[in-house]
């Protein structure tokens, strides 16, 4: 990996220069609009931001938008994928297979899809602030700030009616209220084969050129039937142009920008490399438990892809952060800044201090950091999540709102019941692997005498006991679950279910680490954040943007390629280039072309735009993003960045960085000529109003 | 540069790794049949090894290889480009448009192209040396070696009538006879349009995945009849595959992989930037020339090609041994081989101090180096080389045939006359601004005081004396310069042409140059370089192969893609791919189609394979090499290296450095589809015999 991804440190280089170029993860109320003008010489209405902002839908860990007066929502499929492999039955695999439906009534419900449209934001820091008490130790004003955000939470869930939630921008230098209209009746309308989705498959994933059609349409029902946005994009029959400009809306997950080097060194020295170590151990159970069958392949193949795309990624970022010239930045960014707060008087009384505060905060977490993670079940098996979940949930439910744990106050609940009630199919034989790997690493590393390992092992051998664990719980049954949760406490507190009993046992560590955690951790890089962040707006003014935190943004760049090696990358790819490089590998895998392709050769228009990069700047969670024109046309869909955008997380380069899209033509060319869904390219390119 | 090139490094320390794969430039006589028949279960009978020298052809700094019973040779259209070149007027600009012989007719005779096939070798090591007498100076014995040298190829021209030349191998460790049957009449048969030939121009230049159709035919005729060569290799109509067996036959030209690390540091220091530098004047002269007109640009487009295309490598490698990790790994290996040389007190007493004397000798090379590099006049004027070509020739001509300069010796003269009479065209007012430019270089970095600078300009401007030179000479006349060649000595002296004038004035400063180079330079380089040579060879036993010196060699490898960044490079490419990249790039410049290729995009089979690697290792010079397997069958065209083969001259790697070549399929389908060369595609896919 290291000499694979050698270009990095180079690339790091470019940081450090002055042009920010199109940089920038932009909220809706706050872009960037100077910037645009002179770049660009478009400045966008304000109907035009909340057109977009309302047309742009969040799918909880990936991006979509409305595309049609009809309800039809675009996101990736590899977004969709989980959707997909839950709608899958040993018959009809639809993640491999794809999946058209060409009238309504074929179109399938999905199990557990939630999606939300960000329909207005209120900044609260003002209020937030008024209830910490200046005085106070970190505990106490952590208790304040949280008591803070569930009070506004509640209050504005009352009074809008919307779903609503808050959000901490700038590590906490602003707080901010989002309230979403939520959608939780949608249907799958139309995915492609994996194989032309994922074209090239963990090798091509963050590689450009790139040849995938990864697109999958939903439609948003509301009482049975298509609901009609106010908002949606219209389809540009003319696609994106080289070097022109697009915009970007979507939900960037996490970016690390503005990261103390404190924070840094942690994530270096523990958590990255604890976690790649932890989903590698996961991804290996899931393919002995793939190796046993082709029943089994399909049921981890979703599981294990997600795994390969996080640990591609993870060790990225690890090779960054471990280049000595990234900390070297870095560290010499943070001591300009402190410097320039240290040279005004009243800013270094203020703010002088919190980066030494965060500095103890991480030296405290270091002491707890690998039990913690090794500690962590979310995630790991379904059953589990659900154990945990109702346990945890019937035991907050007894306190008042605003003194639960932020995800079980009552605005949360109505998307809880709904996840936790999902019908999508266990399979208890795989959990069993995964969840006896993920036991076993941590009695490896944590020992026999870990208050944790205690509690989930005893002093039985991981395997035995996830077996009876998964063997005797009933919780794959829906009707147990709402029986147990309805039921609250008392019913949980009665259960012999072995998961339930198992998960009661583990409750009582998980509080008191969390506990810990948030009052010497979490609350000390939010007050402190803030304060940094404060000290950065007194410096330069509030012509920042804030990381990014999995909610909606706006970024925006050209379309335009780049210099690799010693020669030029093109702005975009043709099918030209798809059938090439399946000729180029003989067609093996995982270059093979899908049989409907192979059998279009002759009926698909090569000259067809396919995928294209442009500069603006997205991460992870930005899959399934519309990239839009100045007209607000939808020209392409954000699949990916290359591998030269890992770099993004950390900072903005566009020396070589891209975000990676399917160009519009390429959908309703792929939809006409492979698929025979005519229907749903009509329905874009010539909506019924 | 620096960041476009970065993974060098990285790939350097791949050197340091214990396998040495496919490496190795071979001579014909020493073949490493251990290893092929180890690797690869190939085990060549001295027939198939016969045959193939033979059928291979010398382009002088370019290869080629007999490929019919009717004298077609097939070779690259850059090795091709400078008679492309001179046989274009104004009106026909064949190397722009191509040039396509339909009937035998039509085929056009090459103003100055000699082909030399090497027809045998014979090791004349021992003669050389019996000839130096052991305790005598350097100056001494390099007198005796040259005269040596001279003797044995007088003699040997006599006795068998064909051209015999020198050649010292493993840095004068060996001396070798190699005598050629050398071919005058050469004529052009086919060559795409450049376009075609050098798809995607100096970006795409020394990089993969390709798209080039690199190929020009030519035909060897005899007493005005095409030759019917013993030797020609057949044609494949399968083509490569993946993963086989392949052979490279060629001239690769010049390689530094058993250099000291005295003479790395004054490659690194004084030659090769400053030879940069030279090139880059020179070519911004024939850019300010070309800009004048398109009849210009025709007119210098060879030269500029030329020039652009060796400063895109030299500025590779001159990265390469500035990177500190590249004189790392040599300085430890000499100090392990030295070591090993000191732990034997013979080896030490005969070659231990061998290393010092390159130092000694860099050292003073460093005195004199830079002004060596200005001074010198080779290939910056046509017009300049016939003029110091007339006066040297003549001069030395004088002396008995032992005491001339090496290039004068009775063995070249045919071939020296054959360029010297070349009727190719001239261009004085390109000449103009050229030598112009080389000389202004000159006079700001030496001085007006510098010897050569006084007699090239005494206190005049550069531009003025050049004007007066190459407007008042009549050397673009050849029979002026027959007369004055056949007229000898006398004549010379005689002429008033302003450039014999000149040419005479500088021939003093350039033999005593030459002398000091020879005397305090090369020689020591040659006479230590040989007690390196010993020294391993006691040690190692003869098992390495010679750094490459122009003369045959035969690598091996196999058809092989490579990882790059993080996915797969293709091992070979298609004809879909050349459309894609047209495409992908608004079939804009380098990367436009021509007409031809446009216009056939239905009726071409665009599955065709186009360009492959493989691992054989090649450098500059192999160009044009055929690419044959175990069968001796033609299936590929040396056109190039990516640009991570810059390493091999320095040393072999085969983590990512590729050979590229045109596929033999690509060739015929191109004959066919594009150019209407059905007869010739026929000769070569069905020939008579």
């Amino acid at each position: 990996m290291r000499t694979r991804l050698a270009f990095l440190a180079a690339a790091l280089l470019a940081l450090a220069g002055p042009a920010l170029a199109d940089e920038g993860l932009w909220t809706f109320d706050h872009l960037p609009l100077p910037a645009l003008q002179q770049r660009y010489g478009f400045t966008p209405t304000r109907e035009w931001i909340e057109h977009v902002q309302r047309a742009s839908v969040n799918f909880g860990g990936g991006s979509g938008a409305f595309v049609s007066p009809d309800g039809l929502v675009l996101t990736n499929h590899h977004v969709a994928m989980g959707q997909l492999a839950k709608l899958s039955t040993p018959a009809h695999d639809f993640l491999k297979d794809g999946f058209y439906a060409r009238t309504a009534v074929a179109e399938l419900p999905c199990p557990d899809l939630e999606l939300k449209v960000l329909w207005s934001m209120e900044d609260v820091t003002a209020r937030v602030n008024a209830a910490i008490a200046p005085g106070a130790g970190v505990e106490v004003q952590n208790g304040q700030r949280k008591a803070a955000l569930s009070r506004i939470v509640a209050e504005d869930t009352k009074k809008t009616g919307l779903k609503c939630e808050t959000v901490e921008l700038y590590n906490g230098g602003e707080y901010w209220l989002y309230r979403y209209r939520t959608y939780k009746d949608v249907r799958l309308v139309c995915a492609p084969e994996e194989q032309a989705a994922f074209y090239g498959g963990d090798l091509d994933n963050f590689s450009y050129p790139r040849h995938d059609l990864d697109f999958a349409f939903f439609r948003v029902y509301d009482h049975g039937a298509p609901v009609h946005p106010e908002h949606w994009l219209r389809w540009s029959a003319r696609g994106p142009r080289e070097d022109e400009l697009v915009l970007v809306a979507g939900h960037p997950g996490r970016t690390s920008r503005t990261r103390t080097v404190a924070q840094f060194e942690y994530e270096r020295d523990v958590e990255r490399p604890l976690r790649i170590g932890m989903q590698e151990k996961r991804a290996a159970a899931y393919r002995a438990y793939a190796a046993q069958g082709a029943e089994q392949a399909r049921q981890a193949r979703s599981a294990l892809r997600g795994l390969e795309n996080n640990l591609k990624r993870e060790r990225g970022f690890l090779e960054i952060i471990r280049d000595p010239a990234f900390l070297a930045h870095q560290r010499a960014e943070e001591a300009a800044l402190r410097a320039r707060v240290a040279r005004d008087p009243k800013l270094q009384a203020a703010y002088g201090a919190a980066w030494d505060r965060i500095v103890d905060a991480e030296a405290q977490l270091r002491t707890q950091g690998r039990a913690r993670v090794l500690r962590e079940l979310g995630r790991v098996s379904r059953l589990v999540d659900i154990a945990n979940g109702i346990v945890r949930q019937t035991a907050e439910l007894a306190k008042p709102n605003e003194k639960r744990f932020r995800e079980y106050q009552d605005a949360n609940l109505p998307s809880l019941r709904f996840m936790l009630f999902s019908p999508a199919p266990i399979y208890p034989a795989m959990e069993e692997y995964v969840l006896t790997a993920h036991l076993q690493a941590a009695l490896d590393s944590l020992g026999a005498g870990d208050p944790f390992v205690k509690a989930a092992l005893g002093d039985r051998a991981p395997g035995e006991v996830v077996h009876e664990l998964i063997a005797g719980t009933r919780l794959a049954d829906v009707a147990e679950r709402k029986r147990l949760l309805d039921g609250g406490r008392k019913a949980v507190e009665a259960s012999v279910d072995p998961l339930v009993v198992w998960a009661r046992g583990l409750d009582g560590p998980y509080r008191e680490q969390r506990r810990w955690f948030e009052d010497h951790v979490e609350g000390v890089e939010a007050i402190e954040g803030a304060n940094i962040t404060r000290a950065r707006f007194a410096l330069d003014g509030h012509n920042a943007y804030p990381d990014a935190t999995g909610t909606l943004r706006l970024s925006y760049g050209r379309t335009a390629g780049y210099t690799q090696l010693t020669t030029d990358v093109p702005w975009h790819t043709t099918f030209y280039g798809l059938y090439d490089r399946a000729l180029s590998f003989g067609n093996r895998s995982p270059f093979d072309l899908p049989k409907r392709i192979e059998e279009a050769k002759d009926k698909v228009d090569l000259s067809t735009s396919l995928d294209f990069v442009c500069t603006a700047d997205i991460v992870g969670g930005n899959s399934g993003s519309p990239v839009i024109d100045r007209d607000g046309e939808y020209v392409g869909l954000v699949f990916d960045g290359n591998i030269q955008s890992f770099l993004w997380t950390f900072g903005y380069s566009e020396a070589q960085s891209r975000c990676v899209a399917v160009d519009s033509r390429a959908i309703v060319e792929a939809l006409r000529r492979f698929y025979g869904m005519d229907a749903l390219a009509d329905e874009l390119t010539a909506p019924k109003k």
